[in-house]
């Protein structure tokens, strides 16, 4: 008889080699996966299954993952645990008991992701791991005209990383918004969708930006829907502009 | 001829072993001499002179140093000659020419430190380096009380770090206060004064957090300027919630 527990992770991605396990590699898997396997203390490794990967610099505020457990511990003792082991860089949010049959990656229904851009004209050094750096003129309302056009269902492969093994690359996007904050001088973006191809989000943002600053059309996002040529978008925000926000089942 | 500069900076303290040059270890004087020596390309060591010494993973908004240039360059130009040879977590963000008699260190009038209290639970994965952290209930009003009884000219005496070699321990504090950010938990801490001792602003910090959870009395700044004994203000706040604010002359 295992346990099922759901669990709701933060992490700062900077001093990681993204979410997945890699030998000899610090990774968030593995440190929970190492975590889990010590509390269990059967011998056997606990294998942990996330909404998703991050890349390497890439941020959560509530990546969700799933383990089965070999005994029965109430949720909070299992965050408590958990937290205790972790590194100072992953906090455990959250901890629930959750059927057996709920999968933290195959019942996701919907993701979000926030960006945040730094416009200063130099890197702020207390922002360097926590945004991408764009320090050239942006007309935010240009981008909020263009966000308009990444609403929906479309075609995404002007916008996939290449070495994606996903063919199918439709994705719909209930939400995409932007916020410009005066105070700290940076622009927030906030993508919800059903899915989203290997760095979509950066390369979205990065296309967003030269929307922004003029160097292309307005509604070039209708272009790039019917070309389905990733060599069209061109660039790909830094990873450490990206935060996984939440994850909806 | 030489002209003085004097500059404005800020960096994110934590991988730094300090401001103070140190052989073989990366500090924030190292970095700075050796860009504003690589940009005077004269072959001599170009020296550089701080308000004060900041220690190891603690931040500044505004540190100011002056050196002395041996030709004269307009201020704008020295400012980006020396961010393109600074490392991303340290920022000039203002250059100015001076008096030949100006002194970062000796015509310093008063100084602005800023201390961030993360009060969660848990260890925030995007605070750690730059907030201090103490997960234990606060009543901000205590606190309000005796930051009053820190204001004024006192013997710091007690607030001193052992190893401090200033015999003459009287400090005068212009404004000392407290603000609860309710957002993000956290409280803020802002002390202006006519100078600092070693580590005084980290034991003050320790000390009001202390009269904030009920372990002292609100009171008791009064009996530790009396009995000038640095062993009954025991804690020292972390370095990472530490900034130097502002220094003005």
């Amino acid at each position: 008889m295992t346990t099922r527990y759901k669990l709701t992770i933060a992490y700062d991605g900077t001093k990681f080699h993204g979410f997945q396990k890699q030998k000899d590699l610090r990774t968030v898997e593995g440190v929970l996966e190492k975590a889990i396997t010590k509390i269990a203390a059967t011998g056997e490794e606990i294998k942990v299954f996330a909404s998703g990967r991050t890349d390497a610099g890439v941020h959560a505020l509530g990546q969700v993952v799933h383990f089965d457990y070999p005994r029965e511990l109430d949720p909070e003792s299992m965050l408590r645990a958990i937290n205790t082991l972790m590194p100072l860089d992953v906090l455990v949010k959250k901890s629930e008991i959750v059927d057996s049959d709920f999968h933290a990656r195959f019942n996701v229904k919907k993701k979000t992701y926030m960006y945040r851009v730094d416009l200063g004209h130099y890197t702020d050094p207390f922002k360097r791991f926590y945004t991408g750096h764009y320090p050239y003129p942006i007309d935010v309302e240009k981008i909020k005209i263009a966000l308009q056009d990444v609403v929906g269902e479309h075609d995404f492969t002007s916008f996939a990383a290449a070495g994606g093994v996903i063919d199918y690359k439709v994705r719909t996007i209930y939400s995409a918004t932007v916020e410009y904050n005066k105070e700290n001088n940076e622009l927030v973006f906030e993508f919800t969708g059903n899915g989203f191809l290997y760095n979509m989000v950066r390369i979205l943002v990065a296309t967003l930006l030269e929307i922004g600053n003029g160097r292309r059309d307005v509604h070039d996002f209708l272009r790039l829907y019917e070309v389905k040529d990733r060599q069209q978008a061109r660039g790909t925000a830094q990873a450490s502009g990206l935060y996984l926000k939440q994850v909806f089942y």
